[in-house]
This record gives C-alpha cells, structure tokens and sequence, in this order.
C-alpha cells in the first residue's frame, strides 16, 4: 500500500495523565490512526486525526457477531530520546493470521508499521518516562457494515490507539498467585484460540472474575478436550522451569502464539538451557513439584514482559515455587527483555526499530 | 424497572422498502430502543430515539473484547391487524443467560418486552404484510467503557432494533444442502457456545463461508471433543426423524437452547410423536441413511422457523433425504408455528402476546 496518509492533528490537545497513576488502558493519546476497507476498494484512505469517538450504525456487525482482532504492542523512550519498536513485524503477521481466521481481509504489515511510526512520531511526548511504563500500541479491526446476515462484512475499519501505561500487574514483578481453572474452558481446537479475536477474551471474562475474587491474579487455562493439558494464562504464555529445563506449551491452534514467548524461547537457546515445546499436563507439574522440581513458573506476555507465578493452585493443591521469589531465571529473562525493550542492551537479532 | 420511556420521534421518516427484496437484516425502521447501564446505577434513561449510528469511543470494550450479547425474535402482523409476539419470554430468559455467561448485568425481561411493545407500535407501519415476511426484533447489549483492560466493563447499552424482513433462506422452504464440519469447531463445554454471544458467531463464519463456496447453505458443526456428535446448524437447532423418532441433540453447553427447538419438542410431544433429546452421532445418522431410515431432517430457528435438510454431506458421504422434498412432519410443524406466529391457529398453550 502506498497511499499517502493524512494528518489533521487536534486543536485542543488533552492533558497528560500522572505517570504514577496511569494503570493499563485507561489514558489515550490525542491521536489515532484510521484506515477503511471496502469490498471493491481495499483498504483505502489511510489517516490519523484527533483521537475522537467513532459513528457506527447500531446495525454494525461488530456489534451483533463479534468479527473483531486486535494487536497488543509497546513502544519504549530510550535514554537517547528515541522511540524503540520491539519485533512490530511479529505482531503484523499475527494480526495477519487472526484475520485469516476471522474472515478480515488481509492488512499490509509494513505500511501499518509504517502508520503506527507516524502516529507515535506526533504524539510523542504521551510516551511516559519512569521505569516500567510505556506507551502501548493498540491496533484493531472491526466490522462495520450493517447487516445482520451471519457472514464476513463488506466494510471494516482498522484504528490504532495509543495508551501511556504503567506496570500492568500492579505488584509489579512480584509473583502473582495463579488458579487452575478446572470448569471453564477458553478455547478448542479447530475454534479461534490461536487468533488475537475480541470473542475469546469475551469468553474468559467470567473464569477470570471468580479467580479475582478468590484472591488469584489470573487463570491458568487447561485444554478443552481432556481438561488436563496446559494452554495459557488470561493474557500471557506460560513456562515451566523443572529439573533445569524449561517447559511451554507448543503451538497446538488453542493457544495464541506469543511474541515474548517466542523471544523468551530463543534467548533460551542462545543461552544453551534446555527449551521443550510440547504438550505438558497439570499432573505432570504438580509431580514436580511433589518431588520438588518444580523450579520457576512465569507468565510470558506484552503487558507484563516476564510475570512470575509464585503459587500455583489446582483443586485442593497449593503449589509453592521458589518459596513464592522471582527466579533467578525469570530475572534474567526480564532483564534482557526489557533491557532490549529500553535499548539499554544492544539488539544484536534485528528484534527492535527505532526511530 | 419502572421508569418511564422517554420518547423522541423522527422528524425524517425513513421510506419503506419494496416488500418483494427485504432479504434478511438489510432494512432497519425510524427509531430504537436504548438504555444504559452504569455499575453505580444499574440500568436506567429508556428512550427511544430515532434510528440513528451511535457515538463510541474506540477504546470501548466490544471492539476489544467482544463482551456483547444479542437476542432474535419476530412480530408478525395478524390478519386482525394486531401485532403478534411468538414466546419473548423465552428470549428474555436466553438473554439474561447470555449476560450471565459473558459478565454483562442481568436485565428486566419484562420491562425490556414493554419497551419492544412500545416501539413497535411506533414504527409498527414497516411491519410488511406478505406471506413469509415479519419484523426481526434484534435487542443486543455492549459493552461500551473505554478501557482496555480484560475485565467485565463498567457500562453497557442495550439497544433494540427492528428490521422488516423476507423469508430468511432464499430458496424458501426448498430443502437445503448441508455440510457437516470436520475441521472447525464453533464451541466446546466450558465455553460460551450456549450463550447468544457475539464471539460464537466470529468464530463460524469461516466454516459458514467455505461451506457457501462448495455449495451448501450451511454447516452443521459436531462437538469439538469427539468430533462425532451432532451439535446444531450456523443458526439452528436441527432435528433428525430416524425410523419414526425424532431425535435432536440435548442441550450440553455448546449449543444454543433454541426458542424454536422447545416448541417443536413440546408440539411433539403433544402429537405423540416420540421425541429424544440425546447425543447422536453422526455414525448413527449414516447408518441410518444407509439402512432407509433416515426420513426427515430440518434445522429450526427464528429466522427460517423450519428449514428442510434435503442433502446431508459428510466426508465423501451424500445422505439425501426423503428424496430431497419436505416431509410431511417438517411441513406439519411449519404449518403450526407459522400458524401460531400469524394468529391463525389459536394459541392454547400461552405461547404468543398480541397487541
Ligand atoms: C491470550 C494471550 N496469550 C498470550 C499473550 C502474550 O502474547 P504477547 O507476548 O505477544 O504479548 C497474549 C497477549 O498479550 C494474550 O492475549
Ligand atoms: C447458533 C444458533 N442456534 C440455534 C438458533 C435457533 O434459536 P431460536 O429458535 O431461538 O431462533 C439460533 C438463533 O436463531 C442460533 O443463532
């Protein structure tokens, strides 16, 4: 795609958030970046304007059958004032392949990189500075035709907004406590658990309300079809640390293909630990950790980078790991992730843009 | 709820439609019904409004999430030239169900039909009067706060719009061809699928759509565990008559509790006709096809009420049915419900408001 995009920046730029109190998701930037597509045109005038509500027939198909995908990303100030883009590339080609699935039509990866650069250029002095905050990158697509026929829409539009954000759990790397959800299931195979797809977080909502307010952080989702194999967590992968190697969940179309799992798992490899991609059943972790092998458990994902789990329930089982501490592991993995994320480590694997 | 509907008519009336090209969902009449719902104040300000796009932002949450339910249901004019609802408690029941699922605030049935009544009889001139045609009643909730976070959302609305539709199939009673899924699948125990959610009907427009490019009307999806047994069609219950029985698959969690489906399994049971709801496989319906059992076989739904399956495709099986006609239950159990739904037969069992 070449078209050129238009700029109408905002006569009354809105007031900057206490950088203290951003939270996740809850400020927006004065811009957004909007592209349409029609059946016969494409996808077609591309454009950012101020960040403003948007007009949509209460006939919408968004509304009525959920045809929606979305991208999580971040964008980091480094210490030389520049903005850093981590492995954007990755998140285009998911968005891709959710689209796929979704019936969406297919988006031009770089030119959407290329609008996100943009935007982020004009509004950014929103990227916050104190450690651990950043400016997350919110690209999604909806259906905006309205019919209420079951089938793909004919119209969609694509928006990216902008949100200064602080640390996503609040406790920051503190272990989180995580519960086995044993009735509720997210996703199936041959279902849209591998797609970035606005219904499966819809899908999760309530599993993950009543682990809150059992005073968990999150679920742990087992498979659908045995209920005994582990998938991922509300909005992170997972990883085992047992017996000095580390375990996830491979890719088996349930579960989505996270970029910081991905980079989690070749750091791994470079560094010569032991990495296994397979399928990995709720007794076989907590076999480990009977015998004691149960070494480090952290969450993977965006929002959090590294997050690792300090308690593990399923059922009546309370699994402690690392005495409820960070590992030295986890630690490590965060360090370098967030140290490429910050440009305070040199990126020697192309894995970020800056600009 | 008591409070009052506020009422704002249209100062543009819209044109109505030629009756003979309504197709489905297509036309949408001058006003809606809103309301709003606030976790400090419940649901409250019902209004209607002329039909018009509504104002998001585009961080609210549907787009993100797909926290959205819907309902369908229909009026039909009688020949009296009242106006005629078919069970909308039982909607209101499945909506509330919905919500209950998907974390979204239970609301008022029968407030809800008032409002419905109300608006109807406002726009109750687009109502078309052809053999086959009706208003489709389409009240859906979103979630509407700007938030990012994965959690239930903080504010909703509930809209109702209203559509003057044809026969929902083109073809008309005209028996369908029907394929049966052997790679996707649309929900799983634990999941959402006997919910009226948004995401459920995302999830099966690839399979819808593949389906059309071979040249069936429809899937019919089996369960996702198995792989083997018969869940329910893109938008319908489904019913297989086999040796004089007729079978149809029980509510499990996965598929919809068709408003439709209870009134065939209760005019059944009142013709004496026996009636099972099991687990069927799709192994025993071939056999059955093979063996000359397999007499009749219709989806049912509020769109097409009854929806005769003439071919039955599996793998590189053809099942035709009953030669590829209608059967005499089938069309027996059309006659009654549409009967019923127009206020030609009387309605004995509470079945319908008229107004
Ligand atoms: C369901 C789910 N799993 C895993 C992840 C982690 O993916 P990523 O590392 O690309 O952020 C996310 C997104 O953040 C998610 O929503
Ligand atoms: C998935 C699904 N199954 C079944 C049905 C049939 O339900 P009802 O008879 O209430 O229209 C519908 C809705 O129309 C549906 O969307």
């Amino acid at each position: 795609m070449s078209e050129e995009i238009k700029v109408q920046l905002t006569a009354t730029p809105g007031e900057k958030p206490d950088s203290q109190k951003l939270g996740f998701g809850k400020y927006f930037t004065d811009h957004m970046f909007v592209m349409d597509y029609h059946k016969d045109k494409g996808w077609h005038d591309p454009r950012i304007v101020p960040y403003a509500p948007i007009v949509m027939d209460p006939a919408a198909m968004v509304f009525h059958y959920g045809q929606a995908v979305f991208e999580g990303m971040k964008a980091y100030l480094t210490d030389s004032g520049k903005v850093l883009l981590f492995r954007p590339d990755q998140n285009m080609q998911r968005l891709n392949c959710s689209n796929d699935r979704l019936g969406i039509p297919e988006i031009d990866g770089d030119f959407v990189i290329h609008a996100i650069k943009t935007l982020i250029e004009i509004d950014k002095s929103w990227i916050p500075t104190e450690k651990g905050t950043s400016l997350y990158i919110r690209p999604f697509i909806i259906a905006t035709e309205p019919c209420l026929g079951v089938r793909s829409s004919y119209t969609y539009q694509l928006i990216v907004i902008l949100s200064p954000v602080g640390a996503y759990y609040s406790g920051g790397l503190e272990p989180v406590k995580i519960n086995v959800e044993s009735d509720y299931t997210r996703a199936v195979r041959g279902g849209i658990g591998f797609a970035k797809a606005a219904g499966n977080y819809a899908a999760s909502i309530k599993a993950q309300e009543n682990a809150k307010k059992d005073g968990f952080s999150q679920v742990l989702w087992l498979d659908a079809i045995e209920k005994k194999y582990i998938e991922e967590v509300g909005s992170m992968n997972i990883f085992f640390k047992i017996g000095g190697k580390v375990i996830t969940p491979a890719i088996n179309g349930s579960i989505l293909k996270g970029v910081t799992r991905s980079s989690v798992i070749a750091l791994l490899q470079e560094w010569g630990v032991p990495v296994e991609e397979r399928k990995l059943s709720i007794d076989e972790i907590f076999e480990a950790s009977q015998q004691g092998l149960l070494e480090e458990v952290f969450g993977t994902g965006t929002a959090a980078v590294i997050s690792p789990v300090g308690e593990l329930h399923w059922k009546e089982h309370t699994m402690k790991i690392n005495e409820g501490k960070i590992g030295e592991l986890s630690q490590k993995l965060y360090d370098t992730i967030t140290g490429l994320q910050s440009g305070n480590l040199p990126d020697t694997r192309n894995w970020t843009i800056t600009f």
